[in-house]
């Protein structure tokens, strides 16, 4: 019996047998081929039974998990078909008269390692997927058997190096009871989905694969962060104890899904959801949400050779108007560029692309597609409660442009004919310093402010949250993000607006009663983390909270601060 | 007669004839060698003679303008000694049996193409200097005469498509009157480089060595950014008289050269000046600098392949406050990492290097590193006036860390018994908002701020200043910049500390009168700004700025900002 500590990725116990997910022997000889068109049928039949497999995997993840998640595969499958690709690996069995794995093994290798030197993510992505791709189709021409986690029917917790896009979206909830990876962290691509599927995860062990043997009994405490392994009955019977505990507990919540969140001294502030597709907003209803505060609608950009149309998008944001009925939804217009690049634009590779061209940055040059994108909003707007956003405003002018922009697709709109709502609200993004700094000047100007935290951050401490190296730099404690926060409810307020805050800092449970002190309006996280937020918001009192406002944003540290909320909220 | 608008990068007016540098015909063709010891040797001479050249040039860099502009020579002489580039040159002539010529050139293009690829800024420097060099030897193999600025001998105005560092380094002040280039902007480094020969300069003409042709007579306005092609005699008369009037401005200004910078209203602010090596001191004292505001030390780490040892630090920082006398001086500590790379540190490629692991970061992670330097500081410190700054600081935790390590540092030496100054004032940058926003918690423990708002403008505004396509966001006049320098100011006169400015905003005309109307006490800028800025500041009055605070700080955009300077100190 030892114990693991990992990070806890999404809540939840799971007590059940290791289920390892290993990558099978890849290994091939090299051969000379005479008969160049069996070798090059061989291929053609590993390709194709690979895609149709690749079909069936793509209809089961998005069954089970929407749309979004199911786009990785059709990622690979244009993988799969692309001559460019394909072409080279046939002509080099005929000319070079080599077996069809070393073919498809050193084009495969030459294009990964073309697009992993690019330093782009996009590119990164698509090497990930080639490397992904080739695996299936070489098992398939060794006929040895690729691991398929859609395949696993009987109780497991899954283990792994790390999971990819394609593993994840092919767990069986019936049947993968958690997981646990050695690598990854709270906001890898494994945890969201863990969370998003609902299922207990810790990650980050760094060992789990290589203290773990197939089939040894697990317990994942994704409350707490812990592995246990071949634990002894009364640690069984404690974990049973704890999931017991939580299962009760999330019965508690489930309690509040109809009720609004109210602290313990009446102020009422909006629960809503961040989502990235129509098929999220079941969830956000599921879980109680009072709204959407942040559709992110990327996704419609992505996966894809050409910018959606205009009617996708209505179609898109028609849908998740109407499932809403009159609840807030609150669109943020496209954010793309910079990290999150699209082939089809074309454009230059940046030195530092999260200080780059991206956003609405790009929107305004591009203003063909931005206009697309208001079009197909305002032509929905009939639909439901629809709020617009701007992302990465830095000046008011910037923010001026745009809404003219707006305005003007409104009248053509009217002007043609078509219903346009009247009370649609234009608000901002606050996730650039300078606009947090002078949110006075923009509340003159603006519906709302939504604060993304995520950014704000990143930007306010000059760290990327994702380089490693200064991620401690994360820190939304620090007392000058509490200071600009404060700076824009105030400035909201003064000006009879609302304030929401979208970022991952919103559901969090040291987060919410300074925010809350602070005047926050709306509240945008995880639809999972809904009912728990409205659970200890109903325990928390506005007036006491408001009361450590000058306190708090005098402190000198993120420590000094958390320390503080601990201490006051007893937790 | 036509004229071309480009970027006043120097001030000044030129006139004379046009010289163009150009790139000779390079190109060759390739032949089958037998006697390839023979084709060896003619590469070996092709080397010499380019290392005997570039041996020269390093000379003349280093005595006409100092040793940091000499050293980009040293990194070539590197290049031409690189057994990793030259023996496969070698090795391709015997193996391949090819002339020299297309061994050098298939070769350097591998290399260049390599290191480009590697979208690292310092591997792309590599590149460059290949490119650079490789010229160099190519001419020489085909004996062709490679241009060498160093040896133009009548007064001409040098036009280019860009100029080089290596081209800069060989401008002979007594013959170059001025240069214009097709590219660049006001920080370019051929702009900079202008700056510090003090020669007129216009960059960024787009087409100036296509629209003009050698021996043309050329006027250069370095002021107002106008080149005026085969001018009439009208017009050389007019810009005669506009250089003649700028050199009695220039007379008028250096009459300030020894005076204190006191305001119409009697208030004394401090004009110091940035540098980079010791060689800069004497240009300071020159044009009348009452000390030295920022000492970047990163020159010391360049351009070599190891640390610089704590004695050859010691040296440096001693050279500097002697030759400062009691004046103050300012050093900030290592700024490196992020795109500041050093070979030898072999630090990971980063995804923002803006946003990465550098300055403060690595030092307090490479103690190692940071204590050589404080060490070396320390014992220079009774030399002169000292003053540390510590760069990048985000949280106070960082401050109290560098400052901590330091004072170890310090007891250290006293009970080796070295002597150290007692009255070493420690102080920040405040370069990243969350340190502005929070000035007021940082200026209880710190003695000073130094502002750098050439990256604390890029952080409040999310935008890479280096990124053409964003750089529009780079704006010292957004009323949130002043908020947060006006927030940094209070803060620290409400301890009794002082607040100063190091970044190019501080010799800005339009930024000056705001600067002195928030308070500020210290302004670092080139020197060769300080006399205009003494001469300014000397016409402005203190009070009357600051009776606009208010007003500036609730204003909505950086061009109404700067519409109010102009109408209210008329510019």
């Amino acid at each position: 019996m030892s114990n693991l500590t990992g990070i806890a990725a999404s809540n939840g116990i799971a007590i059940a047998k290791a289920y390892k997910l290993a990558v099978p022997d890849l290994s091939f000889n090299k051969q000379t081929i005479e008969d160049t068109e069996n070798e090059v049928n061989r291929l053609n039949e590993a390709l194709e039974v690979s895609k149709s497999e690749l079909e069936k995997i793509k209809e089961h993840a998005r069954a089970s998990l929407g749309e979004e998640h199911a786009e990785i595969f059709s990622a690979h499958l244009l993988v799969l078909s692309d001559p460019e690709l394909i072409n080279p690996i046939k002509d080099k069995i005929e000319s070079e008269k080599v077996n069809a794995e070393v073919a498809l093994d050193e084009t495969a290798q030459m294009f990964i390692q073309m697009f992993e030197s690019m330093d782009n993510e996009y590119m990164r992505e698509r090497a990930a997927d080639i490397k992904d791709v080739t695996k299936r189709v070489m098992a398939h021409l060794l006929n040895v058997s690729f691991p398929n986690p859609a395949l696993i029917n009987e109780e497991v917790i899954v283990i792994a190096e790390d999971l990819t896009p394609s593993d994840t979206a092919q767990l069986n909830k019936q049947f993968v009871k958690g997981f646990t990876t050695n690598i990854g962290g709270r906001t890898s691509h494994s945890a969201i989905m863990a969370r998003s599927l609902e299922i207990p995860a810790v990650v980050g062990t760094k060992e789990v694969t290589s203290v773990v043997n197939e089939g040894d009994l697990l317990i994942i405490d994704g409350i707490d962060g812990q592995v246990i392994i071949n634990p002894s009955d009364e640690e069984v019977a404690k974990y049973k104890q704890k999931q017991e505990d939580f299962e009760k507990q999330k019965q508690e919540w489930a309690k509040l899904k109809d009720e609004p969140t109210i602290s313990s001294d009446g102020t009422h502030v909006e629960l809503v959801a961040n989502i990235g597709t129509p098929e999220d907003v079941q969830g956000v209803l599921n879980n109680g949400g009072e709204g959407v505060g942040l559709y992110r609608t990327e996704f419609l950009y992505m996966g894809k050779n050409e910018l959606p149309t205009e009617d996708e998008q209505f179609d898109a944001y028609k849908s998740v108007l109407e499932q809403m009925g009159d609840k807030p939804v609150v669109v943020r217009t496209l954010d793309i560029g910079g990290d999150k690049e699209l082939p089809y634009l074309e454009l230059p590779d940046e030195m530092n692309p999260f200080l780059g061209f991206r956003a609405i940055r790009l929107c305004l040059e591009r203003d063909d597609i931005f206009r697309t994108q208001l079009r197909a909003l305002l032509r929905a707007s009939t639909y439901g409660n629809l709020k617009i956003m701007f992302p990465m405003i830095a000046t008011l002018d910037e923010f001026r442009q745009a809404k003219k922009i707006l305005l003007d697709e409104k009248d053509k709109l009217v002007e043609e004919g078509t219903e346009v709502s009247d009370s649609i609200e234009i608000g901002i993004m606050v996730e650039i310093p300078s606009t947090a700094v002078i949110a006075r000047q923009f509340a003159k100007e603006v519906d709302f402010f939504s604060i993304g935290t995520n950014d704000l951050i990143q930007y306010t401490l000059a760290a990327d949250r994702m380089n490693e190296r200064v991620s401690y730099l994360y820190q939304p404690y620090h007392p000058a993000i509490l200071n600009l926060v404060n700076n824009v409810i105030e400035a909201a307020h003064a000006e009879g607006k609302w304030a929401g805050m979208c970022g991952e800092m919103a559901g969090d449970s040291i987060a919410i009663p300074i925010l809350l002190g602070l005047g926050l309006d709306e509240f945008s996280m995880s639809a999972t983390s809904i009912l728990p937020a409205r659970t200890q918001i109903k325990t928390l009192s506005k007036e006491e909270l408001a009361s450590y406002k000058d306190q708090l944003l005098s402190m000198n540290t993120a420590d000094e601060v958390e320390a503080f909320v601990r201490e006051k909220t007893n937790q």
